[in-house]
């Protein structure tokens, strides 16, 4: 069980996002299915140095919106909306953890509130002492979107966008796969839009002058929200560390990706 | 929210034996009952500056032992055997969580695994940042006994004592409460011997005494495993810190104890 240095490690960080894993038209909905389905395309594909990201969905983000958690410590009533917050991302990755370790994944849940600070949303301490023994001992790290503590606003929101762009950078990442529920970043809100058409390469040059023109169009995030997790990324993609976004809803597109085939997605490249 | 400084906190430290929350004799067996009973003493009791640790009982112990995860990294199999482990400390956690956060209780959980690595199974390494941040703002952190990595083993398992002592000794504890099956510190184990004599009020003196004759007369531990965890707790007593042993699988016996009234039970204080 012994592993090799941190600086051969080169992870892949894999994120599952919270629209895949839960139903976002119901509180606290799972998807079950997609949870052993995905569980099982990781199991299949069995790829070393692997860590695992997965966001909140129906789970985090109403109570998360109900208290304003994000805006930070305001008034009583949110105190136990942290609390709420906190422990309902623990029950949704609890069921992701089920399903990878009776599939015998050696995985193991990190709690990103227990070992990160931030400041100002901004990830500030992070003790990532656990992750890279983990990393080198052979397990499978799964960290999530948080409910964390911050020296500012006393409390915020950690996002999974933010913690994999922070993985990927701290541990030289090989690459980054992000699962959404479409099937890669659009000019428009694919779900709205019939006529948007999907990216299917950008270098960093690219993906800047797409984000000034987006900026400068409209108020929101016309991509349907999928720009601002890209956003997220960049600093990532700065250190030359390719993202592939990938439709992880549909079956076994998640499993090529991880075992470097070719499947519908957008490739985002330094260059 | 505001909270006092650190110094000034003074936090109880309040530990629930896991033969109070579970069904030793069967496995992943929980008592829920004595859960929710809990979670409304410690409702009732309000007080600030509370945290709580938990122990395995037939949730972690049974896996634990099975795949010798106390022992470190040997085998293969033991891979599995630590993510298992530690899962199903986070389910027992959940159930705990579950029980005081619906009652408004303002808990977070605190994953050890994510915070804290041992060496030789000692507490080596504790970021204890997000636990000192939770108190300071009125929450009541919750942390349990769970499957650790340690930088000479690989990985073992940290006790709820351990964690009892060493927070207590660090946020300089007013006192300690120790929940269990018995009604206090016995002579012998009180639920085999029905003579044993239980001890109202132990000081380190007495209590050394007792370990060394205790250590003469048997290789096995005659109080039931008592007396190894009291062990543990020798370092916060010589801290001065008085320690509370109570049955609390009776009714209102924690609640009376965290209000400071007077119940059955061994306290054990410096002098």
């Amino acid at each position: 069980m012994k592993g090799l240095g941190l600086s051969e490690l080169k992870p892949t960080v894999l994120k599952i996002g919270g629209s895949v894993i839960t139903d976002k038209s119901k509180e606290l909905e799972v998807r079950m299915q997609a949870i052993n389905r995905l569980a099982q395309e990781i199991r299949d594909a069995n790829i070393p140095n692997l860590v695992i990201v997965h966001g909140g969905g129906s789970f985090g983000h109403p109570l998360a919106q109900q208290y304003a958690i994000k805006e930070g410590v305001k008034e009583e009533v949110q105190r136990v909306g942290f609390s709420e917050t906190h422990h309902v991302m623990t029950v949704l990755n609890g069921l992701f953890m089920d399903a990878l370790i009776w599939r015998n994944v050696p995985a193991v849940s990190i709690t990103p509130s227990s070992c990160i600070i931030t400041k100002n949303g901004r990830i500030q301490c992070f003790e990532d002492a656990p992750l890279k023994m983990l990393l080198k001992m052979g397990f499978l790290p799964v960290l999530y979107g948080d409910a964390v503590l911050d020296t500012k606003l006393g409390f915020t929101i950690l996002s999974g966008d933010q913690l994999v762009s922070v993985i990927a950078t701290k541990f030289n990442a090989e690459r980054i796969i992000i699962g959404v529920d479409v099937d890669g970043l659009y000019d428009a809100d694919p779900k709205v839009e019939k006529k948007a058409k999907m990216f299917k390469h950008l270098t960093l040059e690219e993906l800047k002058e797409l984000q000034s023109k987006l900026d400068k169009s409209a108020a929101c995030d016309v991509t349907g929200g999928m720009f601002g997790k890209i956003a997220e990324l960049l600093s990532a993609t700065k250190h030359g560390i390719p993202v592939t976004i990938v439709n992880a809803t549909k079956p076994n597109y998640v499993h090529k990706v991880l075992k470097g085939k070719k499947v519908k997605g957008t490739l985002i490249e330094k260059e």
